[in-house]
């Protein structure tokens, strides 16, 4: 092992989540007990700031606000979705890292995060530069390949399933009449998100709990299976809620959102609103009174009803990252293992940045039951655990008080960075 | 005082809030203190399971049960919109009153409910059947006239700034380009719920605390005028967080929602969604990314974050429903009085039904700001004691454990009632 010392970075990209912060923490916690790393920086807006050499003194920021960050929603830090492209972006952030001592990077962040650590990372030892780099897990998308799962989605879908209880219960006590309730919620490109709303029926597969129907983006969406769908749950229940995934597509691929060739006032094709699309759906085509609701960007921000579990393994996976450089490793993301017992444990792994950087997970298409519209148990004894434990957070006058950085600024050593 | 003895009911009306089951623990909590009091009644699903003689008997229920209602959200004895209309629906109302001796019925919703149960009084009285009616009072939306406030206006807002905290420093996380975020709350004809948002700004007035703007049914809404604010705010802030009432309208008194002329595929009008057409008026003008969260009726029944105070209240006004009606009092609605100290201070109160069944308590105007977009501190400091404390919900598994009552049928002992 090397005796490499320096200062260390640590920076975060992509979507936030309710515990994007606490891997930080975990970094910052983990950073005071190792002598090698000197000064504990904090780069502001992922590597749009690198780039602009945006750098702030981590160890400069009282306990309690470093305390605070494990129950603070969103990117203490900033983020960005910034893309470097160009060669002299990749050397910036080499002269940026060199002028200030860098040789530990963590990044926080999903697969294109991952792919710019790894390329920065393979550029420095292309240059003699040493640095070790690692990538801690982000995404409430889950869809990180090597991990078990992603720090930030135990605790989206924690929000979701006691959304849907008390939605449920909503819709129960307002039973005089059928009613199909559709919340809209994450997820692009894969189902995790909606899938997980499924935790929310119980242990006990009970078809009567809501939520009724579950529509992932992997199971092409037609009108007449939909339709159908309703009408089953209907002849059981007065109410039907639905669980959609943002991302739904028809059978030709096309998001259903904007394939409904709906229009808005300047005829242009209505944005976003898969909900709307399968509210509407409802209205024209049973007659009956339906309802959509959209989470929006609350979800992944809702830290009120964050999941202990999740919020532990985002610290954890902050800690092991710095672990894993200090030990000389370098092109690596933390990922998060699950025991073999029966007992639910989660401990970390390492594993190559290349392979991160290049894959997508899928929600398994052996979870989802025949009838394309439920989760069975294997999902269930999947997700289940990670929702678990909740978070305590401060309110001051009946409102969660949150922290924020002091941002101490560490004076800049270069000269203006010319982007594009 | 006379000395009347015999069975109470409770039922509950209208659309569900976080706590209107804490009022029905106040009645039974009460009754059971009462010897004049034999049965303690329940009736399923409002005046409509009444006419249905759907009775339960709620001392019946485990003590947990009842304790379980004061954190479990929506109305566990079912609610309903029903409107009695004809003279042998309420005759029906009697029968099986009389048929059940029930001497003291409490009626827990808002003006229409208090209207229903005024009416039913007034015929008893014709008749000579001596009956005791007190309402309690339930509302999201804070518009019943005589009492300073609803039980279940507190909840919701307190959920809504939470939402909003967590929303917003998500979005000054992304902050690298300019962002317009609509939240789309309650509220069809009073703009209480969309001013409780201001809250989320805290005590200090702070311009750039979100939510910027605020858009309530009170202000007749304009593009321009909208167009104008948002420019404001983005010269200031990367972000812009707007709240808007769904009940939203432009200066001709047409819902914007529908008046954007956007039509669905069939042809019809968009149904709601006034967050929509927000969002697509700044994609279409500014060019600048928008996005738009609809909270729908979770906002109503997010127990897992309503306000203490609130809950408190709302069982207080259900424990002095009862005594009101056992000291010989009938024809009144609870209502909540504020203390003239500078400590927040409630105590209850009792008002006519009939005042209330005529009234609606509109937003003071001169509590809105000149912009028309953000509330003073008159508002504020009405509504800040109204969202104070946590209520602790129990957790099993990772999701919040409400309880379902028993609902131990009362047995009937007369006729199906013939409906239109």
């Amino acid at each position: 092992m090397s005796e490499l010392i320096g200062n260390c970075l640590v920076a975060q990209s992509g979507g936030p989540t309710s515990v994007i912060n606490a891997s930080v923490a975990g970094v910052v916690s983990e950073a005071l007990n190792n002598e090698c790393i000197e000064e504990i920086y904090g780069g502001l807006n992922g590597i749009h700031g690198i780039l602009k050499e945006e750098l702030i003194d981590l160890a400069e920021e009282s306990q309690q606000t470093i305390r605070g960050l494990r129950y603070t929603p969103a990117s203490a830090l900033g983020t960005c979705r910034f893309k470097l492209r160009r060669d002299v972006d990749y050397s910036r952030v080499l002269e940026v890292f060199e002028a200030h001592n860098i040789r530990f990077f963590f990044y926080a962040g999903g697969n294109d995060s991952q792919d710019t650590a790894n390329k920065i990372s393979k550029l420095a030892q292309e240059r003699g530069f040493e640095l070790r780099t690692i990538g801690i897990p982000k995404t409430v998308d889950n869809d990180l390949v090597t991990t078990d799962h992603c720090p930030g989605y135990g605790s989206v879908v924690k929000f979701i399933c006691t959304t849907i209880r008390e939605m449920s219960l909503d819709h129960e006590a307002m039973g005089q009449h059928d009613l199909v309730s559709i919340l809209e919620v994450m997820g692009r490109n894969a189902g995790w998100i909606a899938a997980g709303a499924s935790l929310a029926k119980g242990a006990r597969e009970n078809p009567d709990a809501a939520p009724h129907l579950i529509y992932l983006p992997e199971v092409p969406f037609t009108t007449e299976k939909y339709l159908d769908d309703v009408r089953r749950v209907l002849g059981r229940n007065r109410h039907c809620m639905v669980v959609v995934g943002e991302g739904l597509v028809d059978p030709d691929g096309n998001y259903v959102s904007t394939s409904s060739g709906a229009t808005d006032a300047f005829g242009h094709a209505q944005l976003g609103g898969c909900g709307d699309f399968l509210q509407t759906t409802i209205e024209e085509n049973l007659g009956i009174k339906a309802r959509s609701a959209k989470l929006g960007i609350g979800q992944r921000a809702a830290a009120h009803c964050s999941s202990q579990a999740d919020n532990d393994e985002a610290f954890l996976a902050g800690e092991a990252a710095v672990r894993a450089a200090v030990s000389g490793v370098t092109d690596k993301m933390v990922t998060l293992i699950r025991g073999d017992s029966d007992q639910y444990v989660c401990e970390t792994g390492l594993a190559s940045l290349e392979d991160i950087a290049n894959g997508v997970k899928m929600l398994p298409e052996e979870w989802i039951n025949e009838d394309g519209v439920s989760m069975n148990y294997q999902f269930f004894k999947y997700a289940s655990p990670l929702i678990k434990g909740e978070v305590a957070v401060p309110y001051e006058n009946g409102i969660p008080q949150f922290v924020q950085l002091s941002k101490n600024r560490v004076p800049k050593q270069l000269g203006d960075h010319q982007f594009e």
